[in-house]
């Protein structure tokens, strides 16, 4: 398998269900299903989608049933960026190149696509929980997808990041609560609704948890990284924005060298968590990967 | 039964369950949770749940165990007045006689609080829903209220109330449409929640919807002429501000008089409705009363 494919096909699938279950553009207020749609399809590389299905597959199981949970999360993702981005917010005019969201449509109508597109997402959930025989996993999966974005997951992430910006703060702990729970919640909820809703076994699920928990702190160093060492270009927003914005980061508290090795050793941990697993775990492999190399 | 005591009384039930439910001040982020408390004790009224647990009592069920959706109802009731109240919607700086949320946590908590109990009532609908051995009946409630909360449900009203604002319009069907929306579909969802839970069947569920649409409307437009005749100290908010704001409302367009006639019309539509029901429908009709000589 080569990632970068997989990646493409990944994400072209997950784009294609995301335009079959939105609501069209055409569809009255269209301006709400307009914002909606502008930031669901403005370049984001579907990773919590791709994540949730690739856990299915670990599993042993087709990821094809689950294209619709999948969608849900990019949703949530996107709705969180959305409002990321807001004046009273991060305060942001780009995000991968183009305009934010309340750029174009302004404040209120932006708002109010973040507040629609996590409202759908919990009721694509519903419904394709109601059209299949297994729904008490869907409401397991509800209910944890829902507490990973509340305000003791992404949600609090948030809040203490809003709270932290511009204070200098140099507090491991504190790094560390926020990306756990800022960006890390998500991505562990997406694993875990994909094994869930596959059938995983306790121990499996364990695994898939421990695998996630290991990718999003890769993924958050390397976060960190792309921001001191990434092409604005290709990031689509001016680098060394942390610096700047006095953020906690891996490479101000660590050092660079020691933020890299923090990388390797997660993808280290996360594939040994891969090991026990039935199923099929060359994706999440790939995803592992993916991280030290990815340049957006 | 007395009015006042029994809307006292179920209001009190509520209260108490929301504070056991919802994360406490004290939790971290503590600033978080002190903004979804503030917003959802600020002195609601509780219409939503105690409509929804009133619609379990009319199909002959007992309406404790739906209590905590009920919370729900409240919690994503909350949500929309806080992100309505916003400056980049209707910029309100009181609500009910209190400072309105972001005035008071600032605009970014403001946001995230809302964001939060929107997801919170999901996740208290979700372990509700894996807890009761009617797992599709809860999923089924999960859809329609995340519908009913919307694009096609409140969202779309507040989208379409926002274009509207200002332009003097005068047109039936957008009246109609930001109220059927905005505040309709929430009612709507409230008593049908309550009356699927408790195991209605179709022609049972189908009054109760009727119901809960011509409550809705003698709300609205009961809610208008408050605007106009209200007493400002019991209303916690200046009187006038539809005609200030240029906002279509039922006595702008159809006089005062036809607005009352409207809300008459209303009261026996939804009365008549409730005759076909086998339990107790006598706190529905005490609700439908409370319209027409209600004060806030």
């Amino acid at each position: 398998m080569e990632l970068k494919k997989y990646l493409q096909e990944r994400a072209a699938l997950v784009d294609q269900a995301l335009l079959e279950i939105m609501p069209s553009q055409e569809l009255y207020p269209e301006k709400i299903h307009q914002a909606m749609h502008y930031s669901v399809f403005a370049g984001g590389k579907r990773l919590r989608p791709i994540l949730c299905l690739a856990a299915a597959e670990a599993v042993g199981k087709d990821f094809q049933p689950f294209i619709p949970v999948a969608c849900a999360l990019e949703m949530i993702h996107t709705y969180s960026l959305i409002h990321d981005d807001l004046p009273a917010m991060d305060n942001d005019d780009y995000r991968r190149g183009k305009l934010t969201n309340h750029k174009v449509f302004g404040e209120g109508i932006a708002i109010l696509a973040g507040d629609a597109l996590l409202t759908y997402a919990f009721e694509v959930l519903a419904r394709k929980g109601e059209e299949n025989p297994q729904n008490q996993k869907y409401l397991q999966v509800i209910r944890e997808i829902a507490a990973a974005a509340g305000t003791l997951g992404m949600i609090g992430g948030q809040v203490v990041d809003l709270d932290s910006e511009g204070k200098n703060l140099t507090d491991e702990k504190l790094l560390v609560y926020i990306h756990t729970h800022k960006t890390g919640a998500l991505f562990r909820a997406s694993v875990r609704a994909g094994a869930i809703l596959a059938g995983a076994g306790a121990e499996e699920l364990k695994c898939l948890t421990i695998f996630a928990e290991k990718f999003g702190l890769a993924f958050q160093i390397t976060d960190d990284l792309l921001d001191l060492f990434g092409e604005e270009e290709k990031l689509g927003k001016p680098i060394g924005s942390d610096a700047k914005n006095k953020k906690v980061t891996y490479p101000a508290l660590y050092g660079v060298e020691k933020s890299r090795f923090f990388v390797r050793e997660a993808i280290e941990e996360a594939e040994t968590a891969l090991q026990q697993l039935p199923g099929f775990t060359e994706p999440l492999k790939l995803l592992l990967h993916y991280l030290p190399e990815r340049q957006v």
